[in-house]
């Protein structure tokens, strides 16, 4: 393992790592930004489907971090820099002191990734989900039970935005995922897949409770605000956890493991 | 209603909101704050536990929100200001444009909190949750299946901090709490009063998935890194989540959700 030591905030081998809450806003091509060493060691596992272009690193950290720093392939440049130039380099103080720059899979259309999925799946199929902290957690969600997939329409937020690298635990970057041109677009593709849509709705009749593991099958969620469209609905299976006596609703992040956990657990 | 307009920042009848984030780390004695038009609403609802002392508003908020500051206890003063000033009073922009001063319920001993449960109660239990989103987590899936108390050991956080009232979509102002003098004492007044002590540990050989409804039951969760001590452990009911193949384990936040919603929802 080589690292390369930069004293100078404006060097030009990390200037991808510069002002990245703004570049945050704007998204970059191609690439993301890995934060934490829970992150990075996900990135760096076996199980990862994203590559490294390079790592960037408070010298402080260096000997704590030297085990997983050696995981880092032959040839990604790792950067040491001072937890001063570390601040200034990325515009706000960065207490997890190690970043990386990753490569995002290749994107794979919605048919693709269906396809390759086995007859016993579950995905996770959003519409509308915006922010970033729940994107993450569907995606930390998701991993922990197993899920085979992560699908998004067009109106979600990227899952390769660093917070939701971050929240997802670093899942974003184990679990295939693929966007769809529009809600319907998804639950189309679904269907010819042979998934059972299974859309859970604060409105639905029929128990989440009922529901067994086995076969094909997407949960689908929409946005904790208006919900999924009515015709959306009218088209798949619909199903609720009831709420106690008029309280509202609850998160989408949560509600997607509880979707998650009835549909991939086996009744004790 | 009387509303009370103000144009000065440094009004001596607005100063409780003054530099409301920096407060935050503080605490103030029996008081907080309660931010935005969900919280406000379940502030001055029936449901509350809590008392408003005074509402501050955004002068163009005010049409808008008439219906609820109609619901304002007579006596209890409303402030308009202009957005600018508004900003400049709390010290952030503050989109939301509305927030409450309240007065938190006089604090009971735990065993006061569970000697008025009845004999079907589900009770959260938490330890060590020292994060505020956590903490709000909690309340917010207690009150959506309808646990009787979120109880809490010395190292979590105040409920009644403003951003864990605000991610409890205001669950913190409607849900009985207690606090008690450390987890051992948690687990004894549990106990004392006939409680079955349920702890979450993702090193449980049995599964939540076997648990039933009914009776007196805690869930009892602790801190996502160290989780709880042996100790208590030994002397509690361990179950546990299953995982997919290697992945850390889920949010406390999920985690509680997932006991609530195994302990309340009758099988289908």
């Amino acid at each position: 393992m080589l690292i390369e030591t930069i004293d100078d905030p404006d060097d030009a081998r990390i200037a991808a790592y510069r002002d990245i809450r703004e570049r945050d806003l704007t998204g970059r091509q191609g690439l993301f930004i890995a934060e934490g060493e829970v992150v990075l060691r996900t990135l760096l596992s076996d199980a990862s489907l994203c590559r490294p272009r390079s790592v960037l690193i408070a010298a402080n950290r260096v000997d704590g971090l030297r085990g997983l720093l050696e995981t880092v392939p032959a040839g990604t440049p790792v950067f040491a820099v001072g937890q001063d130039v570390l601040d200034r380099i990325v515009g706000f103080p960065l207490h997890r002191g190690i970043l990386a720059l990753g490569e995002k899979p290749l994107a794979r259309t919605l048919d693709a990734v269906l396809a390759d999925l086995p007859e016993q799946a579950v995905v996770v199929a959003a519409s509308e989900i915006g922010n970033h902290d729940n994107i993450g957690g569907l995606y930390r969600n998701a991993a922990a039970f197993g899920a085979a997939a992560v699908l998004t329409d067009d109106r979600c937020g990227d899952p390769f935005y660093r917070k939701s690298i971050r929240v997802s635990v670093g899942a974003v970057l184990r679990t295939p995922g693929a966007a769809a041109p529009s809600l319907e677009a998804l639950v189309d593709a679904l269907e010819a897949a042979r998934f059972e849509v299974i859309a859970l709705s604060p409105s639905a009749i029929e128990p989440l409770k009922g529901l067994k593991p086995g076969g094909r099958r997407a949960l689908l969620l929409g946005s904790e605000g208006p919900g999924l469209p009515a015709s959306v609905m009218a088209r798949t299976r619909t199903v609720g956890i009831p709420m106690a006596g008029g309280f509202d609703s609850l998160n989408v992040s949560v509600t997607s493991a509880l979707g998650l956990y009835q549909l991939t657990q086996p009744q004790a």
